[in-house]
C-alpha cells in the first residue's frame, strides 16, 4: 500500500491529507483559529409560488418523485423525535420502493430505532452519512458497512457546513408534530409534540426541496412557525410520525448511585466556587444522567444561596423546568426537548424560547447563544491527560455517539466542566491518550470524577478558587493513574484496521480527528 | 435631445430601455408572467463573533464608523414606527456629520417626520431613494430634487429585491423598541413598542452590516426575537427612538361621512354575495378610512350570519382586534400595527402572529401568505376604464404615496375590491388613464364608489352574482362618465417635464410605470 501524505493537526492527531470520499482535509489549528473559508453563502431559488398552488401529495413517495429524487442526492432529517422517529424509516421505505441508490443521508442524528438502514447499507441504497450515529447503525460503519466515509459534525457545526455550501441538501424530510397545509410547521402541538424544530431550520432554509411530514394537519396558519411556508415545497399527511414518549431516553434521567452522587457533589462544589456563580449567571447542562444530577443539585444550592440563572439552554429536562419554574432561572432557551414536561412548558410559559440550531451554535454567524455562556457541564467516554475529550468513541473504538452540542458549548462557555466516572467496568476512563479526540483539551477547564477534580493547568484562577475549597484536587495524571488502578488496567487503544470510516470535524470545519474501522478479525476479546 | 430607445410594457406604458441611475428596465408583462431572473441568492458572510466579542457601541455615529460607512452606500431604515420616528432623522444627521456623501437610502418608507432628509439631498449627503415616500420627500423627489430616479417597490417586491441582490444594503439601521446586549430585538415592548419589526427582518438577513438602535435595552435574551442576534453587528442605546403613539396615523381611522358609509355599504354587499363570504374564508383591508369602515360593517355582518374568519392580515388595527376579540376572527397576522390596540394584541394573544414581509408577500419564495387571501378591501388615488390603479401620485402628478401591499394584495387575493370616492373635490377618480400605473386592472375585481360598483369584465362570476342583488352596477365607463359629471370636469394628466423621476416596479422587479418630474413653471393653478 501507498504510503499516503499527511498533515498533524494542532492536537497532534496524524490524519493523511486527502480522504476518499472525503476530499482534500483542513486540519484543526484551534478552537478558534479558523474562520469562514469563502465570502459568499449560496442560497438557491428553487421553486416559487403563484396562488392557487397545492403543497399537499399523498404519500412520502410521492413528495419525493415531485422533489425530483435521483441516484446519489443527499437527503436530511431531524431526530427531535429520538428513539420515537419513524419518518426516517418511512421515507428510507419509500426510497427503496424508487429503487434510488447511492444516497447521502444527513440526519442531525440517527438512533437505534432506524437500524432498518442497515438494510440499505446492504443494497446500496445509502452510500455515505454525514450526522451523528447512536446505535447499530454508529456499529455497521465501524464495521466497514457504508461504502464512504461518514462525516461527524456538532450541532453548530451542521449548520455551518449547510450555511456555507459544505453540506449541500438536495431534499429535506421534516418530520412535524404539527403543520398546516401551506407548510408551516411546530412541534409544540399534535399527538407527538416533541418541542422545538430546531435541528430542521437550517436544512428549510438551505434544501432544495423541502417536505414536511405530519400527523396532524391544522388549519392554516398553523402558529408558532418554527418551520415557515415559504420555505416548504410539500406537505404529506400520514397516521403516525412516531412515539414522541420516547424523545426520553436512557440518557436524560437521573441515575442514583454513590458515583453518580459523588461527580454532582463535587461539580457542584466546582460551580460555587469558580468564581462563576453569581447572580445573572448562564448555565447549559447536556442530556447525561450526572449533568441533570447536577442541576438538580445546583438547583439546590442556587435556592439556598438566593442566586438566579438569568437563563438557562439547552437539550431542555424536567430538572431545568422544575428551576424555571420556581424562579430560579429566569428564562429558558430550547433547542432540543427531552422530555414531554419541556415540550409542555414551551407551550405555556412565552419566556421559554425556542431557538433553532443557527442561533444557539453556529461559529460562523454574528453571535451564537454559546458565545455567552457561563456555565457547561458535560460527559464524555473517555478524558485524556491533554484534557482531549472523546465522546464519539466507546474504548472499543466503536462510533456509538454523536458529538451533539459538546464542542460548540466546551469551546465557548467561560467554564467547561466534563463530568464522568474515573472508570467503567474495566475501561479507565481518564486515559493518557484518547481513542478519538471530539474536542481538544484547550476547550475544557474542569474534569470532575466520582475520585476528585483535575483543573486544566492554564485556568490559574480556578485553581487559586478552587484550592481554597475542601473539593479533593488531584492533577490530570494523578486521575490517570487511579482511573488504571481501580479499572484493574491502562488504557490499551482498540486495534483498528487502517481504513477510516469516519470523519470528526471541529465546529468550523477543519478535522479533529478521524476513526478506523474496528478490527473484528484480530479481535480476541 | 436624442430620441431614446423605448418598450411598450403589457399595461401599453411607454417606457425608455434605460434609465440614468436606474440602468435596463424590464418591462411589466403580466401579473405573474416574470419568474426570478438570478438561480442564485447571494448572502455575504460579513463578520462572525467569537465569544467575548461585545456589540454595545455608544453612539450611532460610532456604530456607523465601526460598520465602515463610506460614500456611495446603501443604507436602510423600517418605517414601523411611521410619524413618530427618529431614527431616521438620527442616523442622517450622524451620516452628516461624518461628511459621508452621495448615500443610497433604502427605507421600507420615509414620512413627513423625516423631512430633514430634503437638507440631505441638497448637501450631497443623499443622491437616490429606493423606497416609499409619503409628504415633503416625495414630493420634493417630484420637483426633480434627487440626483438620481427613485426606485418605488411593493412590500413584497421589496424584500424580493433583497433577496435577490437587486437592492444591496450595506449598513441597516433598526429602531427596536426593545433589544438585548447581543441584538435580539422585537417590536412588542418598550415604552416605543410599535408591534412586528417585519420590515426590518429582510434587511436584517441580508445587508452587510446591521445595528440596533433601541431607547430599552433588557437582559439577554429579549423575547420574542423578531430580529435575531445571528445577523446583528452592533447594538447601540439612545434616550428615545421615537414617539409611538404616531403610529396612528390619519390613514388608520374610520371616516364618518356619507360618502364613506355609501362606499363602505356597497363593498360590505359585495363580499357578501360575491361567493366568497362564507366559513373560513380570509381578509386583508388597507390602512385607509374606508377600508376599515368596510372591516367594521363586515364584522355587523359576520355577527349577524354567524360566519367566522380563518385568519385576517394586516397593516392591523383595532377594527380587527375588536373582531377577533369576539371570536369573529380566528387569527391574525400582523407586519405592521396601526395603532396601540394591534400591538398589545401581539403581546397578549398567541393567534396574533408577526409575519416579516418575505412570509407576507414575496412573490418569488415557496408561498406567501397573500397567495391564500380570500378578500381584500383596498384604496386608489385615482382608477382607470382598464382598471388600473394609482396609488403613488396624485391627480397633480405629485408623487405622495408609497405601494405598500397593494399589488401584492390585488395581484394575490381571489377577490381585490378597489373603495374610492367617485370624486375628490374637483377631481374625477374614475378617469380615462390613470396618471401612474401601481396594479394593472387585470388584478382588480370589482370598483366601489360612493355613486355604484362597477365590475372587472373578466369576472363573469361576480356579474352573474352580483347581478342578482341590489347593488347599483355600471360598467366602468359608466363610472367615469359620472366622475366628470359630479367633479365638474374630466380628467386631465398633469403637467410634467421629460424627466423621469420616479420607476414604480411590479412586485417581480419589472417597470410597470415611469413618475415623470412636475413642470412647476408651466403649471399655473
Amino acid at each position: 500500500m501507498e504510503k499516503k501524505e499527511t498533515v498533524t493537526n494542532s492536537c497532534g492527531r496524524i490524519l493523511p491529507k486527502y480522504i476518499e470520499g472525503y476530499g482534500e482535509i483542513r486540519p484543526f489549528l484551534g478552537a478558534f483559529e479558523t474562520g469562514p473559508i469563502e465570502e459568499n453563502e449560496m442560497r438557491i431559488v428553487t421553486g416559487f409560488q403563484k396562488p392557487g398552488g397545492e403543497k399537499l401529495v399523498g404519500t412520502i413517495k410521492e413528495a419525493l418523485e415531485k422533489s425530483g429524487i435521483k441516484d446519489g442526492m443527499t437527503i436530511s432529517f431531524h431526530h427531535h423525535l429520538r428513539e420515537g422517529d419513524e419518518v426516517v424509516n418511512m421515507a428510507i421505505k419509500a426510497i427503496r420502493e424508487l429503487g434510488i441508490k447511492n444516497l447521502k443521508l444527513a440526519p442531525s442524528a440517527l438512533f437505534e430505532t432506524h437500524k432498518m438502514i442497515l438494510e440499505s447499507l446492504k443494497d446500496g441504497t445509502i452510500r455515505q452519512i454525514e450526522g451523528s450515529m447512536n446505535g447499530s447503525v454508529g456499529r455497521a460503519t465501524s464495521e466497514g458497512k457504508l461504502s464512504s466515509v461518514a462525516v461527524l459534525r456538532s450541532h453548530g457545526g451542521r449548520v455551518r457546513a449547510i450555511r456555507q455550501g459544505d453540506l449541500k441538501i438536495d431534499i429535506a424530510i421534516i418530520a412535524a408534530p404539527t403543520a398546516d397545509p401551506y407548510g408551516n410547521a411546530n412541534g409544540l402541538y399534535g399527538k407527538n409534540a416533541c418541542g422545538p424544530l430546531a435541528y430542521s431550520h437550517a436544512d428549510s432554509l438551505y434544501a432544495k426541496k423541502v417536505i414536511i411530514v405530519t400527523d396532524n394537519l391544522v388549519k392554516y396558519p398553523a402558529i408558532p412557525v418554527s418551520i415557515s411556508q415559504i420555505n416548504v415545497d410539500y406537505v404529506v399527511v400520514v397516521d403516525s410520525i412516531g412515539d414522541n414518549t420516547k424523545i426520553v431516553s436512557g440518557t436524560t434521567t437521573i441515575q442514583s448511585n454513590p458515583i453518580s452522587e459523588k461527580i454532582s457533589k463535587f461539580a457542584t462544589d466546582v460551580v460555587e466556587h469558580s468564581g462563576y456563580f453569581k447572580e445573572g449567571f448562564s448555565l447549559q447542562a447536556g442530556a447525561g444522567g450526572i449533568s441533570l444530577s447536577v442541576v438538580k443539585s445546583l438547583g439546590e444550592l442556587m435556592e439556598a444561596k438566593g442566586i438566579k440563572a438569568a437563563w438557562a439552554n439547552g437539550g431542555t429536562t424536567r430538572y431545568v423546568i422544575d428551576l424555571f419554574k420556581k424562579g430560579l432561572i429566569e428564562k429558558v432557551s430550547t433547542c432540543q426537548a427531552f422530555d414531554l414536561v419541556s415540550v409542555q412548558s414551551m407551550k405555556e410559559d412565552p419566556l421559554h424560547l425556542e431557538t433553532n440550531i443557527d442561533f444557539y451554535a453556529n461559529p460562523f454567524n454574528k453571535g451564537c447563544l454559546v458565545n455567552l455562556l457561563d456555565v457547561v457541564i458535560l460527559g464524555a467516554t473517555e478524558v485524556d491527560v491533554n484534557f482531549n475529550v472523546n465522546v464519539n468513541t466507546h474504548s472499543d473504538g466503536y462510533l456509538l455517539h454523536g458529538i451533539g452540542g459538546h464542542q460548540d458549548t466546551a469551546a465557548c462557555a467561560k467554564l467547561t466542566i466534563i463530568t464522568v466516572p474515573i472508570s467503567r467496568k474495566t475501561n479507565p476512563i481518564i486515559v493518557d491518550d484518547v481513542t478519538t479526540i471530539t474536542t481538544p483539551g484547550e476547550c475544557i477547564d474542569v474534569v470532575v470524577t466520582d475520585v476528585g477534580v483535575a483543573i486544566n493547568p492554564k485556568r490559574k484562577d480556578l485553581i487559586e478558587n478552587l484550592s481554597k475549597t475542601d473539593i479533593p484536587l488531584f492533577t490530570i495524571e494523578q486521575l490517570r493513574d487511579k482511573a488504571a488502578e481501580l479499572a484493574g488496567r491502562s488504557y490499551v487503544k482498540p486495534k483498528t484496521t487502517d481504513r477510516i470510516i469516519g470523519i470528526v470535524q471541529w465546529r468550523d470545519g477543519t478535522v479533529i480527528d478521524v476513526v478506523y474501522q474496528v478490527d473484528t478479525n484480530k479481535d480476541e476479546k
